[in-house]
Order: C-alpha cells, then structure tokens, then sequence
C-alpha cells in the first residue's frame, strides 16, 4: 500500500521524448504525490535490460539512479530524468538496488559490499539454458551468498525488455517474485504494481531456480504429444508407403511412387488424427474404470495415466491440426496432374470398351456417406479447437466447457468413427485388400476408438452410471484404501477432454 | 486493506509437496508478514471442495481449521498445514467459517448454533439444476434462515476445485459476492482477492439464486440463435429435397437419392448461411427505420427487436460456421465418386456424338464469377468471425470494432448477395426451374438481403441520413414521447453488428 | 485508497430494475461501508453518456445529481437513485462533477463558474474527427482554460456509454486519465477504480489531445501493410493479366478473358503472400547486417527499418490471409465448369487420336510435390498466425514465441520457396514462357526470399554468427558510435517475426 510515494508525474515532462508516456496507476487506485520526493531506485548495470528498466521506473514515477563504471560513456543511454553516476556514488541513498548485470559480473560488486549493507538487492538475470545447468546455485542465491547482509529478491526475469519498456499492454502480466525476506519482497512487490505488472508470490529464495527456469521453459507441455504424433505419423506413412506403393512395385512391377508426396500422406494423416482423438478419450474411461474397480475417488491414478489426463488438450489439438491437413490434403487430390490422367484414361477406356454408361451405385454411396460424415468430424473438431483458445475458454463456466470439450468431443469421435467405417465399408473383409498379409490401415485404427465407445456405452447403464456418480460424488466402497494426495487434477479435470 | 496480515511466507515450506506454489500477492502489492499469527479460517467439510479450498487458503497464508466428523480418517486428505480436528473444535477460533457441504447436510450443523453466533459463514455450494429447480430458496439464503445469528456469504460457488487449486492462470477469475452483512462481503472480498481472484459485489443475500444459478447456465445466448438456425436448415433441406431428389423421382423417375448425403446438404448450408446473415443486419435497419418515425431515439425497442440485437453475433457466427461447412462441402464435390462417373460419361458421349469441343461460353463465367464471389465473402466472413474473439475485439477500440463488423459485414452481405444473383443467374426465370411450382431456392433466399441493401441506399439520402444523425446525437422530433429506461442496450450496439 | 467510502450497497434495492446489479469491489478488497453518506458525484449533461454514467456510478455507490436544464423532462430517463434537479443546484455539494455535454455547449456552465471553483470537473468528452482535426485544443484543455479555478482531468472517453452500462466483461478494461492537479487526477483514479476499470496515469493536460484521439484510431498499425499488400495485388494481377489473358489474345487471338474472375486472382495470390512474407523476414536481416557492419547494437536504426520490424505482425498476418484465399482459390479450380470442358475436351482429343494413355511422369512429380509443400507451407503460416492471437502470445515466454515467429516462421518461407521453385520447374528457362519478354510471375517473386535464406546461412557461418552473438550480448567494436535512444524496439523485438 501506498503510505508512501510511488508516482511522481511531474517527472514526465522532464523525460526526454519517451517511448511510453503510460503509467499504470498504483493498483489501489491512488496517485500518492508527495511533489517533493520521489522514492530513490538504484540501477546497477547498463544493458538493454538496465535501460529498459530505468525507462519503466522513471516512466513510473520513481526518481532513479545508475551506477556505471563510465557514467560519461553510459549517460546517453539513459533516459535523462535518470542520473547515471559512477557505482559508489548510486548506491548511497536508494533502500532498493536492481542488480541488471551477468552472472560473472556480480563479485565486481564486492568491493561495494559495505556501501550495500541492508539494502534491497533486486536480481531480475536470466542464465541462458547453458548456465542455467550449469550452476546448481540460481543466479539469486548466489548473489544472496556473495552479499549476506542484504535481503535478495528476485524479480522481472520473466518480463523481457521490450515489454518492461513499453509497458504490459494487457495490464495483468504476473511477475514471479521470491525472498527470504518478506519485508523486501512486500517492498519489490509494491513496485512491480507500482509499474503495472502483478506479482505472484513464489515462496523464499530456493524458488529462485524455479523461477529463472521459466523463461527456458520450451513449450513443456507439447513435447510429448508431438512426439506422438510425429510417432504415429512415422509409422502410419511406412506402412501405407509398404501397402501402397511397395507392394504393387514388387507384386506387379507397378511405379506408383509418384504417391509418396500427397497420396500416402493423405492415407497417413486421417490415421494420425483419428487415433490421437481416441487417445484424447481413452484416458477419462480408463479413470473411469479404475475408480468403478476402486470403488472411490479418493485414491490418486497411476503417475502415466494422471500425465496422460493432463495432455489430453494438446494430443486433442494436434488431432485436429492433423485431421484439417488431411482435408486440405484431400481438396487437393482432383487438383492433380495425376487425377486429370486418371480421368481421361478412364473415359478414354470407356469409349474404347464400348461401355456408354460408367455408373456403381454402391461405390457412389459409399463416397457420398464417408464424405459427408468427415467434413462433420471435422466441423465438429474445428468447434473444440476454437473453444480451447484460452479467451474463450475463460469466458465460458465449467458446464459449457465440458460440454462443449466432452459432449462435442464424443460426438466427433463417433462421426470419424463412422467416417472411417464407411470409408471401409466392405474393404476389411476382402482378401484382396491383404498386401504383404497386412490389413487395411484403417482397420488398424478402429480397435481404440470402437472399445472408447462401447465402455460409454456400458458406463451408461443404470448399475454402473449410479455407481460411478455416486463415487464422484463422494461415496466410497467399503474398505477402500485412501492416501493423502493435494488432490487428483485428472479427477478434477475429468470431464473436461481435449 | 491488508492492514492484518493475509500471508505467510513461512508456511510453504510446511506444506507437502503443494501443487501449487504460487501465491498470489495481495492486490494492493502488500505481503504484509507477521510471521507470529496468520488469519484463521475454518472449513466445514471434507469434500473436493473443502480440500481445494484448503490447498488455496493455506497457499494464500491463511491459517486453516478444518472440522470433520471423523478428523482422523480425513486428516490425510488435506495439505499437512491445514489442522483437521472435530467439528466442535474448528470452530473456536475462526472468525469466517467456510461451509463446504451439501445442502442436505446443513441442519447437522445446527447443534453448533451456539458457537457459531456472530459468526461469517461463507456458503460456496453449488446446487445441481434439480435442486436449483426444487428449492425456490437458495442454499444460501436457507443457510442464512437456518443460523439467524450469523453473517452469511454466498462466495466462490463458480470457481471449480480445480481452478481453486491451481489458481487463476489469468489473475482475473471473478467471483460474485452477496451478502446481506456488507462487513461481511467486505472481509470476504479481502480474502478473495488475498486467494488471487476479482470479487465482483453482487449486492444482498436475494442475488444468491443468480449467482449459484451462474454455474448451471449453459451457452444460453446461442440457444436461440442455434434454434433458429436448426430450423432454417430442416426447411431448406426439406425444400430442396423436395426439388432436387423427390421432383425427378416422381416425374421422372430418376433416381437421385444418393443426393441426399452432400449435394442436397450443400445446396442447403449456403441457403442458411446467407438467411442468417441477412438476419444479423436486419434488426439494425428496423432500429434506424423505428427512430426514424419515431423521430427520438429515447424509445425503448419492443423487446423482440431489443433481444434480436443482442443476439447478433451469435447468428453471425452461425452463419460464418454454416458458410465455412459451405465451402467445405463444395471443395469436397469433385472427389466424389459420383463426380467422376459423370465426367466420364459426358466424355463418352461427347464422343459418341462426334462432338469435339464443348464450351459453353456463359455456363464458364456465370461459374468462375460466382466461385471467386463467393471465396471472397467467405474471407471476409472469416475476418468478422476473428475480430468477435473476445481477446481480439477487446483490443480494439469502438470505432475499429464497427468499422470492422459494420463495414466489413455489410461488405460480405453484398458479396454473399452478388455470390448468390451470379449464382442463379437466369434461373429464377425459367419455366423449367419452377419444380411442383416450388421456385428455386435461391430466389427464397434473396429477398430479406435485397431490402436490406435497399433500405441501407435509401438511408444514404441526405435527406434520411441527416435527420438519423441528429437523432442520434440526441435531437428530437416536436412531441416524441419520452419512457423511463436505464438505456437502451439495442441503442448503444447500434453500430455493432455480427 | 478507500478510507473514504466509496461503495454503498444499500442502494442497489433502490434502483429501478438495473441492467447490471453487478458492483465490482474496489480492487484492494474492500467494499466500505458508511451507510450513512456514500460521496456524491455531479454529472452535467442528459445524453446516453450522461445516463450510463449515472448508472454505473449509482451501481458502484455513488450518489449521483445530475444537474439538466429541464430536470422534470429528463428525470425520466436516469435511474430512480439519481437525484435529477437544475444545473445550478446540482453543483452544490458533490466535490466532482463529470461535464458530459457537447464541447460547444461548455461555455453554458460560464454562469456558474463561481460555485464550480474548487471543484474538480470530469471531462468525458469524446471530438469527432472533424472537431479533432478542428481545435488544436483539446475538449479538456478548453474546458480548463474556460474554468481556471476548476482541477480539470480527463477520464472515460475511451469507454463506450454502452460498456459503462454493461460494466467491462473482463475487469481489465483500461482508462486513460490525465490532469495537471495530481490531487485530482487521485480522486477520480480512485473512481475508476472503484467503478471497475484500471485507470492508466498519461500524465499531465497536454496530454489530453493524444487520449481524445485514442478513441479516433482506425487500426494504425494496418493502413501501410494493407497498402502494401494491394499494391502488390494490383501489380501482380495486372502483371498476370498481362501474360495470362492479354498475350493469347493478341498474339493467338485466343479469348481467355474468362480467366480473370479465378485464374488471374489464383496465380496473383500466391505472388502477394510470398512476396509479403519475405519482407517479414527481410528486414530482420537487413537489421543483423547493419549490426556487424556497426559493430554495436547500440545505435539506433534508420526509421524506416524501424517501422518496417514494428510492423512484421501485420504483414505477416496479411501473407497468411493471401496464402489461405489462394489455397481456397486452388480448392475451387475442379468446381469450374471450365475445368469440367477442358477434361472432357482433353479426353476426347486423346480418343480421335487414338492414345489409349495418357501420363507424363515428370509432370505428376512436379504437382504431386508441389501440391505437397503447399499444404505444408499453408499449415505452418496457420500455426504462427494462430500464435499471434493475443490471449495465446500472452502465454507463451519470450523463448516460445520466439521459437515460434522465428524458427517456425522461416521453415514457412523455406516450405514456400520450396512449393515456388517445384511449381516452376524448369519452366524459368524455356524462352516460350517469356510471354512479351516477360519472366514467369513466380521468378519475379524468388529473389528476395532467396537472398534472406542465402543470407541466413551466410550468418550461421562460425565467424559472422560469433560476432552477432557478441554484438547482442553488448559487446561493441571499437570507436562504434553512441546515440542517446531510449531503446531499439526494432532490437528488442529483434527475434520476433511475423
């Protein structure tokens, strides 16, 4: 809270030609202005990220010091409402130092060590991944131990120094702040509202690693679903490539490699996609099963199948990624060289066989159906898709959202079900589709998603549909076992899918 | 105000492998910290609930009392911080007291009347839709009815476990708050924003049936709208079934009825498509035509047109969905089996009849116009469906918005409109079209667009466009009779539409 | 902050049926409550703004007089709550009073400057463009000057009278305020606040010009990409149109004027996509070449390759846009009954000739390959455009969305150069696709992207990719010149494409 000045706007005509002019009133809706003095900050470093935040202190209302080994030569760099002097001379009366320099630099600083006593040390360094493995010790702690006598922060590492500068345009960036010392993260944390950001409490000093770890993180949660899927891709397009273009090669001396490039990824993609929407499903029957067995809820699912639950929205989009580049794919099958030869051999064979009328009832309806049916699948996947973006998925409550993620999901697997069953149609049962004894790719991928549906159906009967919501609702079986666990996100998130 | 301590620091290293960590600071940036005594809260209850409400709690540095019936049995299932002990006991201390049960299971806590007198009770259940419809009362305000003494809340009912235990990712979770006891809602808020999400105050204890009708409510602006389109899609599948497969059954005999999968859904979707959006655009020409007679815009609409210009975006959204499927469906034409028959056998008779060339000069460009017409309005449908993402149109501000829905809507009403004349081209006067006197079905559909754009010319008029502009900027005809309203909501949206 | 009251909920049972009953809480948590006197606010003025800011203030509980020159006509039309009396009474005791009244009817308030001295007066007004480009003055400035004794502040133009009503859908909607009396700009920061929005401090009254134009902003980031991007297609149609249509025409006498409404537009396209998705990724390296030449990040970038890095989300997206209409384009080309013709015009010729098969090996490659990288360019543009919606470049660190502009974003150019260069083949060199000695479209459009991958690998070269890396860590070659700049963004966005 505010007792004390935070915000100065005299300040921004001083400031020469700014790039923001914004600033973010303090979070409790005051403008506390005591004209004559505005609370003191040091800088140490020079950087972009020393700029950047000098630029955003000043901007918010913070009379700011940098201490340079050449002020001469780092001056202009600065904003001019900010006083760039040498080390010694900025670290006299600021309560709160940001230390923006590397790693390797911070025991330049000891020689300041009795200057520093007591005062805030704010680390805000990112290790890059190399350094970052190769110090146990985070940046933070490190500084803390090299200076034991002032309390450590660490902050703003995650905010780059583009958006410290031009000011979080959403107004709700979170800022990760951790400390051994309450009272210096109350402090940090009152200027990082101060300037617009939000802070989120991390814990003590140890959590320095975690949060310096943030910014290396690569999209953790996608890593193994697209090495499923690129998985399944791998396999799926050997063994169309085996079926497809192989097999006639070596059987009947046919060239059809012309395929490898559109048409055995097209044969490809539609097994991705459809298998991964069965894995989507797969693990909520799976829980569904185990807590029917179990006879209770209050017992933690094995660590596979709990990480599995919590990937169920990625597998979901990459289905959907691979079932729209399967349309795509097929829109451009009658685009090709190949189709127009087809096409025209085929009439011309008609004429020649004297044959005036080409017409197979069965061969069209099976067409018509299989065709059908997938643009609903696919429909039907693009709504799932656009309502797990997260602004629409915050708008919505929990009922919408597991209906729409559960009901919709389910009806899209039935449709690619029944899309991939009439693109079959008699196929599974002809001799004649065996190459190499290796059945139709697409007899392959209805195993999973037929059990899916046939153990909704079975958890729809009465005896076990009463079990199963009398155990979410809290019933248990005698004698079942319980352990203490914070609580089982795959069963909070049960009912939600993709 | 934090001016008691909301959060503890120390306690996070008591609790057990937390699944979360975060801790949200306070909103006005204090972590006040007196280490020696955290604010104690009691939880009735030892549901899902009850056990992410204490994960969050003792996360935010509260102090958790948790009373059960059978304390050692449930201990395990609450972090270790959390103190679970009888019911009698967990209410001692605590000044708030959250009530994590079932509504059945309140009256069991009337034996503990007395030492819960003065008391806050924060009621943060959820009743099913049955019990909703059931009970004219809402569970809070029986709770309120059952404990006189008390100062009951209704709170935190429309966060799920889940979000409770793993925090709001955005920091911007709301949570109505009612309460007849304003120090009540006030502690409540405290503590609301203390656990990192947004109290929104909805006012006294006869708001709690709203809010804990909130979580039941299922997408209940696309009910309407979502009807309206399933209707329109049976009659105009209907009415082409009518002509397409049943008129050439019946006098021709003709076989067609493998139509029925994509060819008759296709020439159906566009028909719905085009209907919705010319219905998105014409409720605001009836708004501008009623202010215009009415000569004042402190009118309120009748309601039908007041609710039709608040669904505007969910029909527009409609129609981009049944335009897309459209597309889809006709990209999807030529890899018909049937498609290809065909082609063959007008090959063959080609040949049969010694005809060398065919080309129908009209039959190309009526095609290639109305294909690349038609392409065009479904991008630029696409770009309208983008911007009505909340996180994209909240970027934008209200000149942006209505240049984008209202500008560039009525641009792909008129290109959906040219899509839908170059279409038909002469059709609609050909004898021969007339099937069962049934005209064909794109002359149907044109006739609300057609006014529409009309009407838009003719508002244009200076004369028209001149008095609309002063009524809007609040002039009034002599004698416009005035009625009370808080503001007309069709008003204000005038300019927006999709 | 609120030691003064600023929330009483008593009032809402006396609203007549508010739209919105929602109250958010003042944002440090607490609802105050001194029944006895919520503060009282003054509006000057009748219109819609006028109103919905009544009911909003009335809903956050404030007690509102509104002070109108015909109280019994306009009472009528504000909530019952609002006390609605002449001007002159209405100034009496609030201590800020909103002047939501047309800038030309300020000057009415002259006669009651002497009970408005003191006060401090809202300035909610919102100048057309005409006044805008009109006054040199801001509304809020004249304002000022009319009433030197009044604290003047800017507030709550860029919110619509219609949000104000409804309240901000996600608590975050911001306010731009600013004033010269920071005293002022204190209490109605507060307000906002206590109203639901997040009041951004712009400093002091000169200010004023910049935050009344806010609401006149039409997309300006858009206006020069979008330029670009139909100069580009005009040149590039006219260019097709040129050698597509007019060369057979004139040359053979050839009537393919039928290609312009799909063909042209289908091959133009392509060209504006590429083309437009090369200058994302041209300046980037532009900027990395003057860098080593310099020998120092440090010195700022001439303007235009500053604004050109600024605008590479926009341009980008627009390449995406062009991509997915010209792969709809593609999708539609077997729909035309121009294609229908030419196959059964094709397959007649091959019958009189007495061909029985028709297949041209390299033909088939080429457009099965092709066809190919197409999708897969298509898909990874789809990828980088979605990760540019706002609520999901929100959850991603710097690292991932650089990973995702940058790495995804040049195997997109890489995949799109690939498609170029198979579609063209060999054709580049044949002299019969010089068509009046012009080049083939696509070998226009290959050389800047071709120069950007040609000098990406040059800059992954052990040498040159050292002394980037250390140039961007800060390191600077002797006598590099220093110029005083805030920051780059061109730098600090440095990695970031499209």
């Amino acid at each position: 809270m505010s007792h004390q000045p935070v915000v100065d706007t005299k300040m921004s005509e001083e400031m020469d030609k700014p790039l923001i002019s914004h600033r973010p009133v303090d979070s409790d809706g005051s403008l506390a202005e005591v004209p004559s003095e505005a609370p003191k900050v040091g800088i140490m470093g020079s950087g972009d990220f020393a700029r950047s935040l000098a630029t955003r202190l000043v901007g918010s209302g913070f009379s700011v010091v940098v201490g340079s080994r050449n002020p001469k030569r780092t001056a202009g760099l600065f904003p001019s409402a900010a006083q760039v002097t040498f080390q010694e001379e900025a670290l006299g009366s600021p309560e709160v130092i940001f230390v923006a320099m590397f790693r390797e630099h911070y025991s330049s600083l000891c020689s300041l060590s009795d200057q520093l006593a007591g005062k805030i040390l704010v680390d805000v360094s990112n290790p890059t991944e190399q350094e970052h493995l190769q110090h146990r010790e985070s940046n933070a702690e490190y500084l803390a131990s090299l200076f034991p006598t002032c309390s450590v922060v660490k902050a703003f590492n995650v905010i780059s120094a583009w958006t410290l500068q031009a000011g979080p345009r959403d107004g709700n960036r979170q800022v990760p702040i951790c400390s051994d010392q309450p009272e210096a993260k109350r402090t940090v944390s009152e200027m990082v509202h101060a300037m617009g950001f939000t802070p989120v409490d991390m814990g003590s000093l140890v959590s320095a690693r975690e949060v310096e770890a943030m910014p290396l993180r690569l999209l953790p949660g996608w890593k193994v679903p697209a090495l499923l899927a690129l998985g399944l891709l791998v396999f799926f397009y050997a063994y169309n490539f085996i079926r497809d273009v192989l097999h006639p090669y070596l059987q009947e001396g046919k060239n059809k490699f012309y395929k490898l490039p559109v048409s055995v990824v097209n044969t490809t993609l539609p097994c991705v996609a459809y298998v991964l929407l069965s894995l989507v499903y797969l693990p909520g029957v799976l829980a569904a099963a185990l807590q029917l067995r179990r006879g209770t809820k209050y017992r933690r699912f094995p660590d596979w199948l709990d990480h599995w639950l919590q990937h169920r929205k990625q597998i979901g989009l990459l289905s959907f990624f691979c079932a729209a580049l399967h349309a795509v794919y097929s829109f451009c099958l009658p685009l090709r060289r190949s189709h127009r030869y087809d096409l025209v051999n085929l009439a011309v064979k008609q004429v020649l066989a004297n044959k005036s009328h080409l017409w197979v009832e069965e061969e069209v309806w099976r067409m018509e159906i299989y065709v059908s049916l997938g643009v609903l699948a696919l429909g039907t996947l693009s709504l799932l898709a656009v309502t797990s973006l997260p602004s629409i998925a915050n708008s919505l409550n929990w009922r919408e959202f597991s209906f729409v993620q559960s009901t919709l999901g389910f009806v899209a697997l039935v449709l690619s079900t029944l899309h991939t069953l009439t693109y079959g149609w008699t196929r599974a049962f002809e001799e004649s589709r065996y190459k190499f004894y290796l059945p139709p790719t697409f007899t392959l991928t209805l195993l999973v998603p037929c059990v899916i549906i046939l153990a909704k159906g079975l958890f729809l009967l009465p005896c076990l549909s009463h079990r199963l919501s009398k155990i979410r609702r809290g019933w248990e079986k005698d004698g079942a076992v319980k352990f203490t666990l914070p609580m089982d996100h795959a069963l909070a998130q049960k009912t939600s899918h993709v």
